[in-house]
């Protein structure tokens, strides 16, 4: 649990990141046997391609670091519950475990896709809740002030 | 239908290009208008990376060519029903129609993200299915011998 907080912390970086790019501030890291084997945040609106999810870009800059598609034995930390696609990508990577700070009841993928992800893989919520949906509060706020 | 036809064969000559190099033989456009302004075949081999199927470089390469994020009043056409990573990443760049080939009973977004796409997107499948569905068993076959 304790190293959850901590990578959690790690994610939140990489949405303040996104924040501070004007971006939707999701953040999300891949750890690998207590390190991070990849990182990214949110970059929709730079690339103008609603592909470039926190999750989709950590997931690639993982199989970059492993030189293989698969991502067996990771944890997969984001600040906000995965989407559909996301999801779907962590399930085809076979990624272990996924925790998640705050939840997307509208576009998450509990609700739209519970099966998304591979059947072995763990799901814990929650972890830094508050300060993973502030992020997203002020951003939304300050967009529509 | 007569247009669905001519550019599911297009979608079909991507699929034989990732079949060429060995990747699991799935090829998309995107089309406006009348007019293909994205294509992509599978390349998940070649990147090592499960987020490089054949209708998310489509979606990128459209986003692309109209620089921006949204593809409404586009049509995606792929040989193979899409999946849940890809339904949501149709659905989030809001494409208004798609039309694949064969079904994917298994891994298809029909079943485990029914609400994946946009609620205004049509759906028609079943088109040039046979050639479709060949092309995989093809090469399932050919990895199995």
């Amino acid at each position: 649990m304790d190293n959850d907080v901590k990578f959690m912390r790690l994610a939140l970086e990489q949405a303040r990141e996104a924040l501070r790019r004007d971006e939707v501030p999701i953040g999300c890291v891949l750890t690998y046997d207590g390190r991070v084997v990849g990182r990214g945040y949110n970059l929709t609106e730079k690339f103008q391609d609603v592909t470039a999810h926190a999750e989709m870009q950590a997931i690639t800059a993982a199989c970059r670091t492993f030189g293989g598609k698969y991502l067996q034995g990771c944890t997969l930390y984001v600040t906000v519950e995965p989407c559909v696609m996301c999801a779907g990508a962590i399930g085809w990577a076979q990624v272990s475990r996924v925790v998640y700070g705050a939840a997307d009841e509208r576009r998450g993928f509990s609700r739209l896709a519970p099966h998304a992800l591979h059947p072995r893989c763990q799901v814990s919520s929650g972890v830094l809740e508050e300060e993973c949906a502030t992020l997203m509060k002020e951003f939304f706020n300050r967009k529509r002030g």
